[in-house]
């Protein structure tokens, strides 16, 4: 039930090294297959170095071009170290399955992750924060940002908007049923696939919410 | 929008110094609620360093008493890394919704998370770690040990088993509906929040399995 073991399809290099020597050599698939996982993804896990000890953080994210955007307040500690140029790893993780072997060992997860590597920007021209912030509305509750008043300028200044370049990224991948031994291949014991996705229930509008207002469409991945 | 906002019944420090501080003016409060958000989670974001650069990957995880534990090759070099006693960081996300404000600022997510600080030790007794690894498969897939064979010498020789102490540990829960001031509160724009969870999908048995073997029921979140 490693997430380590078989990767079809991947660039899943075991140390921050080769990973950035391997994204160098595939770019280009990896770029496709980066972007299509960011693009279904709510949340990244940003670690950095503080005091030489790691920390990890969720938060929530969106691909603006070949960047990754993140956002928080400009009082938040771990937030401020990531936009002064810290050295950051941003993943991010979409469970798609169970796969059930007749083991324990063959046992797997179905997934596709993205880790990114890089340090981070501070946005501060002021237009294109506003469009960082306006891609991570859309991306978050897609077509919201067109029912939404502007942000004012108070708001603005308590938010820090940072952007990680997809330079040194890669991606893997693990898709598809049980991979085990012919010998272990019990029919009398269930084996395949449990599918998993993030799916959305039905929205609960709050008291004030008029009847007639448009319900918003969440999709999960 | 910001994972980093308000968090009602949290503890949730803004740095590791006050992080762990605080977990241990609240160890009891924390207990119960760390314990019950890392029971729900399938992947855990395990962050160390690497030559001074953070990493962060993500391992299928489960809590064994007090302990969180991940598990992989004994090839992996992260996890390798995290085994020899490197400190690090393992962050678990549970995303439970969107909450939809009337402006970008207060709209948020509600989500419950848990931040472990501490280092790693390598499971080597042999009883312990089948220990270890019946857990996962049973947190992962509830019931589904009892259905599989013992792993071989060789399987466990080839798994390495980390476990990280809950000690420093802290957890943050959004909750509820959007939380803003009274001139934004317009009827005519949506607001409230849509429910989030990993979902099981219908299981998709392979080719070898019978038609009578027992479907596993999966719950997620």
């Amino acid at each position: 039930m490693s997430t380590t073991s078989s990767s079809p399809g991947a660039a899943s290099p075991s140390s921050p090294n080769t990973r950035v020597r391997r994204l160098a050599e595939r770019a280009r698939y990896d770029e496709e297959t980066v972007h299509a996982i960011l693009d279904e993804a709510y949340v990244a896990h940003v670690g950095i170095v503080v005091d030489g000890l790691p920390v990890v953080i969720p938060y929530a994210c969106a691909r603006v071009g070949d960047e990754l955007v993140v956002h928080g307040s400009t009082r938040a500690g771990t937030l401020s170290a990531i936009a002064n140029g810290a050295p950051v790893c941003a993943t991010v993780t979409l469970l798609d399955g169970l796969v059930f072997a007749r083991s324990a060992f063959h046992s797997s997860m179905n997934y596709r992750s993205v880790v990114v590597h890089g340090a981070a920007r501070i946005v501060d021209d002021p237009a294109e924060k506003v469009r960082c912030l306006d891609a991570l509305v859309d991306h978050l509750m897609p077509g919201r940002r067109a029912h939404l008043r502007d942000a004012t300028e108070g708001e603005l200044e308590a938010t820090q908007v940072v952007a990680i370049r997809l330079d040194a990224v890669s991606a893997k991948v693990r898709t598809g049923g049980p991979n085990e031994p012919h010998d272990d291949q019990l029919a009398n014991v269930w084996g395949g696939v449990v599918p998993l996705a993030i799916r959305a229930g039905k929205p609960q509008a709050d008291a004030i919410t008029a009847s007639d207002a448009i319900v918003p469409q969440v999709a999960g991945y």
